[in-house]
């Protein structure tokens, strides 16, 4: 959840502590729990220019501070996780800020929130743009190499969205991959984009099946044990009695690559490996993926 | 084929002549025919600025004159095809021709070719970059908008390779109804692109299955019959001994797609066409691709 | 101007011909012209599966008789095009629509508005995707190639927007080239795009200042005698006060490439040509545009 | 230069030491000097399947050793730096290797290095394909963030060339500040790329003058003190007396963006950025670029 999708932005601690239990308590009544939270830094007057790397200190001082505040409704909402989408740290001309300057802010902000409360792990979810024209951590990689560099490089990972990387024009199995060997795939995204344009979340799977096949792979390979989310869109042409089916096939898509991966022979794939025979393996998965 | 793979270039029309009709009783042979003729425009020191718009007059004429040769030896070799890949009918910097010259100076060359002929098709295969920085016919849309206004628009078609489309940032499903809707598409070749980069020629349906499955659905709704190529290249480091199982495995796949073209219920689908249902469509097509 | 800029779309005739001709007046008034009626296709809920190309037969009518009623208010504001921006016309996903069927729909609208106005003519104006995951018709290059297959080619051309030329992969200096040959650029929209992503309106030459001098050489060589669109935005970021500042820098840019583009010396640049010394070329042109 | 520039792969120590050493004098003799070694761990018969990441134990081995004595051919030319382009280290499908395992093994070869020789410092210069249809480390982002994992984070940074990053889909001015900010860019190379297609080498700043400024502009403010390379190629029609031109050209502009980015009046862009009158900076710029 965001932010202000627990209760409004800015309002004192009282009654956010309030209102945050309140909704606390509506999830755990239908027996769901909140996987983290995401300051909204993208919508507010303040946060135009950007949030950590605004130009006006105020400004900054203002994503701070509200950032600290979702650290503590988190902590009020009983969840261990901030997810820090960096919509507008960017520009959309690169002479607007100083980049290596930003860079640094957004590290610190990191760190003030790591600082404001000990148990709290930081989240980095990236895009490398829209709505920005070019975002200062394009990729889910940026934030990784700036984890080592923050106050406690233990508590802070990332979120990575299937689409965010096809838009990166990188291979979300890969991003995973390199992510879980890192330590730090604390949650995922599962979607799919057809190429580089606007940002589609389409159905998992819709795309490229084999892409989200080697996805799955990589995530039961490396015993990813983090929640699995459906970031999916309905097409803007469906009818309003359709608007939750994008959902049931995400999910029915998930399911049936979790079984194919689970069913792959590995001794199998090792020989061909081992044979160099990479013809032959791509015969063997594509079978697999076609069920003949 | 090439003209100088049945051929050396540059002979003379006797010596041309013999050469074809020499390899010509070797394909009737071994029960084989040829399919088309293409003259290699891009390896001859005269074409290094291009065939038909290299600014220097006499390379435009040694391009013209080749290609009433290959004109020749595909009469020799009882075909009706010439394929044009105009490889080099384009610039690494945008100032280096005058680009609409250059669009009138191809039209010319199609024209000389149907001239010289009568009987002769002339078909275009366009890639939009790579030998050049960027073609001037950058798609085979660009070919059939010209076609239009050659001297005799109904000799004049293309041929249309999935890669090329996908590097294009097009789709080679849409590419082949548009061309079939015109009447224009003459050949095909199959294979398959990993996204915009280098031109990779991927075994057919090894990148994304249901855009394979899309184009035989096209090619099949729409009546087609011309040949089929496999335009594909073995991975670089396969073992010498593999070398032709990335055609077997094209060949495979281009079967399995027909199957499941031909097993379509059209009646479904278009029920959910009327419906306006397409997340229901998308799951018929996803669960018909993955044998459930 | 959109049909329901002039009046609100779906009135009747007598209250269209009064609304128009009251708009009409006031431009008159003003010392301006409208230089084209456009109907916005893609925003009724009739156009929500596309206009030409909905699934839906009652749909495809009321896109074909709104688009008449967008010629019958061209004729009332006494101007002679009709620009067809097919924002719809697409799908997400692929199997949705019959492709081939699409296109023919396409040509049957234009023709009914061919045959609605003997003195209209029509501009395609093409986008490859957004908000359509894939458009029909990407570029202006496959409207060109319908032109000649409609019911009168010489009234059918293209306005080409130099940023939808980028999104598809292509240059709009070539894209204008090819169609100042076919004699169909008959309006030009000028801005900028950074790369393949959301479109963008970027300020006129703020991304690639070689390829907007480019763009205005091949309009001032190919003696283009249309009108020049500025089709930019502001930042996102913008202050209210400065809403309009992006029109007044495209504009000066616009400007500064034609000053740039009429002190060319074409001797030289054939000389550079002739000596097939494009190195040479390049330093001259970027020293050109550098001011030195 | 590349290892076997030096002497031929695969020399025992002693022929290895004395051929460098001879190579050292001659270039000592010419007042040159070597800035690295970088092993060419992509022809030799054994790394066609990857150098660190292949999956026959014998040939990553063999990648190991011979990055040892790369390792020693620069101590012996007297250079503190290697650089590691690792051309195959990636698949061409996804399946091949296990992505996970591969970033794990180059980080032990890196360490095997850093060991191997306590004064040398690994660079990474990174792409994100071609040769191979994916690389494992598509960033020099990438690189930097397994650095702090490796046995010394102190002595591993990064190459950074300018195509390689646009390439990716970075901008290589965000690319080189944010290596900048990590202490890691120890290497450049300057260069052009027209969009996402295959690797180009274009005279640098000759397709995008605004980028090439940013590019210096981010060098010159974060007092960048490594070498600055020109990795160039002549356009494939380069008459042979030409063959330097687009080096002279690259340095040329190179030292054009040097003086325009020492003249930036930074008190000007400050209070532009302080007014969030980007439109306001975007002309400064580009007025500056065109010598107005």
């Amino acid at each position: 959840m965001h932010d202000d999708d627990v209760v409004p932005a800015d309002l004192d601690f009282a009654a956010t502590e309030k209102g945050a239990a309140k909704v606390k308590k509506i999830l755990t009544g239908e027996g769901l729990f909140c996987e983290f939270i995401a300051p909204r830094l993208w919508e507010h007057p303040k946060t135009i220019d950007g949030g950590y790397t605004a130009n006006n200190p105020a400004e900054r001082k203002y994503a701070i501070e509200r950032s600290k505040r979702a650290v503590d409704i988190a902590a009020i909402m009983g969840c261990r996780d901030i997810v820090l989408w960096l919509a507008r740290e960017g520009t959309y001309i690169r002479e607007a800020k100083d980049p290596a300057a930003s860079v640094g802010r957004i590290v610190d902000a990191v760190n003030a929130l790591l600082h404001h409360d000990p148990n709290i792990r930081i989240l980095g979810e990236m895009k490398p743009n829209e709505p920005m024209g070019q975002a200062y951590l394009p990729t889910v990689v940026h934030f990784m190499g700036l984890a080592y560099r923050t106050a406690d490089p233990d508590r802070v990972g990332v979120l990575i969205e299937s689409a965010h990387s096809i838009l990166a024009g990188l291979d979300p199995s890969d991003d995973m991959a390199y992510a879980l060997w890192h330590g730090k795939l604390w949650s995922v995204h599962l979607n799919d984009q057809n190429g580089l344009k606007y940002d589609q979340d389409k159905v998992f799977g819709s795309v490229d099946l084999r892409r989200a096949f080697n996805t799955i792979w990589v995530l039961e390979r490396g015993d990813y044990d983090g929640c699995i989310g459906l970031d999916v869109k309905a097409m803007r042409c469906t009818k309003a009695a359709d608007q939750t089916q994008h959902l049931a096939n995400s999910r029915a898509l998930f399911l049936d690559m979790l079984a194919l991966v689970r069913s792959v022979d590995q001794a199998k794939v090792e020989g061909f490996r081992a044979a160099r025979d990479y013809e032959g393996l791509e015969m063997y998965i594509l079978k697999m993926l076609l069920g003949r």
